[in-house]
């Protein structure tokens, strides 16, 4: 069923913003009587359409529901951005699979050359596929994407855990640690899952994050992962540990 | 460093084949003195290039090394076949999990007309997209991808456990069952994962797949996953389960 995240003004007029009107209308050709979800403030609605027309809808409550669909800790990816199109493939899957926040980090070795307005509609596109994503995976909250970073530019000391997934231990198959960590999680733990770019995180990345104190080191298992797998990966782990009983 | 899973007739005459000569050639630009890793029946050396020209290499073989990047188990991927080339993707990713065998199930949903000349193309470039990742990801063995199969040509009682990933699990929150068996699975088992095209499995599938007492029908978490994700889902879960220690 057709799912849509709107802010609480637009359901308090029992309506929706006009670019959703525009879909119900051109694209999934809604009629009076058809049912969706809408969700506000991570509450779920089953609503069924009493008024439709080229430019304005509205809707009556058929029940509340209880959708419970997030994890159960506040992830935040970051990402050393990739080359081509991964970024937006990583948002997709990545929020499907329960991330809250992603960061683009702009790595020693991300080759990407940042200018201020191509920045902001790849930021812009990047919302867009965040909340295209969410509704599809039927969450109840739309992840955020931030600007382009520095390592610099984060705050580690706001995670409880900062999870950094560096190939080199995997050669070195020093495997401990992640499991450890995801079962001894509390509710709403902060957690930053950091991913270097194509080539990896520079060591002098690596030593700029162990000076933080909740840095761990991650293995991802005997293989080599390329980058664009390696958050859907450790989000799968997350979930294996943290939703299947 | 580079990686070449290659025939034993190869090894024997210290060369390789003549695709993997022209890509030392022209695309690596190796010289006399560059080292390689040569992987032969899941043995892998570290070999230095004694010579090389436009259409001829040989090498010397430095040592034998201990690379264990196997699954402890045998997976098989019977995946639905998707739209576009997602199948494409979830062979290179998948093969970087540790899966040994694809099997691309034409499937009721399954939205793709074969015919045999286009059919067999196809699966001559998914076996060397599995054989680049394979190499990629330092893995021992290529992944095989099989011929397009239907639900019945598949024999689903050489596998001891055929898991069926099935949304409609999800939806109902039964979240019970994949740990349980992950947790005791022993070494060689042979796993078969299946997943539904765009759409899902349908419910007479369902019903079909009940009936061979070692199928479970099992949930990947709470939110609703793209068919191309939910492979390398149960595969991170599984690298999780059986390889992180």
């Amino acid at each position: 069923m057709q799912k849509f995240i709107i802010e609480e003004n637009y359901f308090n007029n029992l309506t929706l913003p006009d670019d959703l009107i525009y879909q119900c209308v051109k694209v999934l050709r809604y009629k009076k009587g058809n049912t969706f979800l809408v969700c506000v403030n991570k509450i779920n609605y089953l609503v069924e359409i009493t008024d439709i027309k080229e430019k304005s809808l509205n809707y009556k409550i058929i029940e509340e529901l209880n959708i419970d669909t997030e994890l159960s800790v506040d992830v935040t990816i970051i990402q050393g951005y990739p080359k081509g199109d991964k970024f937006e493939d990583i948002i997709k899957y990545a929020t499907q699979l329960g991330a809250n926040t992603f960061i683009p980090l702009l790595a020693k070795r991300t080759q990407f050359k940042i200018d201020d307005k191509r920045a902001s509609t790849k930021i812009a596109r990047f919302n867009k596929i965040a909340k295209e994503a969410s509704e599809q995976s039927m969450r109840n909250i739309i992840p955020e994407v931030t600007n382009f970073k520095k390592l610099s530019d984060i705050d580690f000391n706001s995670y409880n855990y900062v999870l950094v997934c560096y190939e080199e231990t995997s050669k070195e198959q020093k495997h401990e640690g992640l499991k450890d960590i995801f079962k001894n999680l509390n509710k709403e733990d902060k957690i930053a899952i950091l991913i270097g770019p194509e080539g990896g995180i520079d060591e002098s990345e690596i030593a700029y994050l162990k000076k933080y104190s909740n840095t761990y080191l991650v293995s991802l298992g005997k293989r080599i992962l390329r980058t664009e797998l390696a958050p859907l990966t450790i989000l799968s782990m997350l979930v294996y540990e943290s939703e299947l009983l």
